[in-house]
């Protein structure tokens, strides 16, 4: 069976498992709007990489199950609440929660979404259970001060690129990181394994954002999901903006400022920051900074022992990072 | 030492170590809010309730410390997040974290607090921790579930006092069940202990919420803290509010309802709504319905074997419950 049918497997099963927590539902204010988001859709990327390092470390008996619907379900609760912060109306296309319901309905379905995390964390009880919660909360501590440092960007305008890639290792590396370990205890593979799995999660996650960041303006615009150079329309902090501040000449960047954040800006006039960001090198700088943690990610799979199967891993590997831009 | 001169031993200690916690301060915008809301104050009945029990249960080595925190944690979670939900701009005579910081801010910290309500709680690993974290996550869940009964109750007409009971049970009751119960569970008290721990705080918990509805109205205005009849003037549903719903006349029902919800209503226009619940018996109704459950937690304490000394949770149930109104 070919990696991408495999996915769609793992995917289907997640999905079914998601579905079958729902069955209580009642009060129907709080369940409704949960089972809504947690539906919204999604890879899905973070249960199954739990499953695949649960895997390749010889997991047995489906321990694995419940952690990674419960980090499903974590991922779910920070986007109800992000969008909340961010107020955003829409999520993959669907309506997000604050605006479908009201704001009070966001607040609580968020919180109802990270209780029913921990309630399905819990549910079944084995020796690595205590380890499993301690990097499951480490975990949602982390995204929530990722997410205050990235508020506390927003009215900054000499963020460096350190405190970038903390954010964003915080804020989206960590719920990468989390599965991974977690697949890992799961099986109850060696500390230095966990460990292993737990820097790659980093890796891909930090890889990952710099990539997402690169696709808003240098991507293929048929190819591309969101609305093209809507990070720069909407004066988003990323890791090619904060390039820009740094490097563009006081005329450059005035044109630039002219442009980010100004949410009527034309196409031609987001194309103008796309030239800029080229014509200082940033795109090819945030490529490197991308490719520097694929390397990352890829240096930690070598490492792996033979004994344990990594062809998996790669693939999936390969699928996340190998967008086209 | 008496009753009132440990309880402020107790609450010292409580603070000193909830102030411990936020050793960290980074990111600020994070962690400044969230230690506003925890140090606002309170009376700390939760940890205290927590720490009865665990001594009345010979618990040793001051395990009960950290789940004794982190259950204030959840409580203070709870409020930042109704404030929210309810709109309300003081708490405790200070404002509230939405109010003083902004939404985002609000939502953020009260996440916050509940992440690090579990790592607190799951600081320390003992043999009872499954358990511990089992009632904590029950708990929490129940709470959220409480809340959104509550909301849903505010656009309803006909909310019975089955339903209103309910709701006060998951959204009052629970966070005094828990402590109670978590308190034995550290103690390593024998199952039936924790279960009549847990019956304890329900009842005490049904006692105190309903004693509160009366207390906006029919206490003594000089001695109570809150603006007197803030309840009717905000059209709350309380036990008493839902009685009348019930019972009063089509005629007098229109008065009812001309006041209740009315917030610009005058102190005589309260004090029509005060006659109309002597009128109909609903003050001695919910006098009669506290007292019920006044009696259950003293049957409670009533039913723990003598070599178990309830002195300290008798004192603690006269103070909690014997407030004039």
């Amino acid at each position: 069976m070919d990696f991408k049918t495999r996915l769609e497997q793992y995917r289907n099963r997640i999905n079914l498992a998601l579905a079958d927590l729902f069955e209580k539902n009642s009060p129907a204010i709080l369940y409704e709007p949960m089972k809504y988001a947690v539906n919204i859709g999604g890879k899905r990327v973070r249960p199954i990489l739990c499953e695949i390092f649960y895997r390749m470390f010889h997991g047995k008996e489906r321990k694995v199950l419940y952690p990674a619907l419960a980090v499903e379900l974590l991922h779910n609760f920070t986007l109800v609440h992000d969008d909340i912060m961010d107020d955003d109306d829409l999520r993959r296309g669907n309506q997000t929660v604050h605006i479908k319901w009201d704001l009070s309905t966001g607040v609580l379905s968020g919180d109802g979404i990270v209780s029913l995390a921990y309630k399905v964390l819990i549910k079944e009880d084995f020796a690595e259970s205590g380890s499993i919660i301690r990097v499951f909360t480490n975990g949602l501590l982390e995204v929530c001060e990722g997410q205050a440092y990235d508020k506390e960007f927003e009215t900054r305008d000499d963020v460096s690129e350190d405190e970038y890639i903390k954010m964003i290792d915080n804020k989206t590396a960590a719920l990468l990181a989390v599965p991974s370990a977690i697949g890992a205890l799961c099986a109850d593979a060696p500390s230095d394994m966990v460990g292993l799995a737990e820097k790659y999660g980093r890796a891909l996650g930090l890889a990952f954002q710099i990539q997402d960041d690169l696709l808003d303006i240098a991507g293929d615009e048929a190819l591309f999901g969101k609305t093209y150079g809507s990070d720069v329309a909407e004066g988003k902090k990323t890791y090619l903006s904060i390039l820009a501040k740094k490097l563009l000449s006081p005329a450059d960047l005035e044109i630039f400022n002219s442009v980010s954040g100004n949410s009527d800006a034309p196409r031609e006039e987001i194309l103008k920051v796309k030239e800029l960001y080229e014509k200082y090198g940033i795109i090819e700088l945030a490529e490197r900074e991308a490719e520097k943690y694929i390397r990352e990610a890829e240096a930690v799979i070598q490492a792996i022992p033979v004994c344990y199967d990594t062809g998996e891993l790669k693939e999936f590997t390969e699928w996340m990072l190998n967008r086209k831009y």
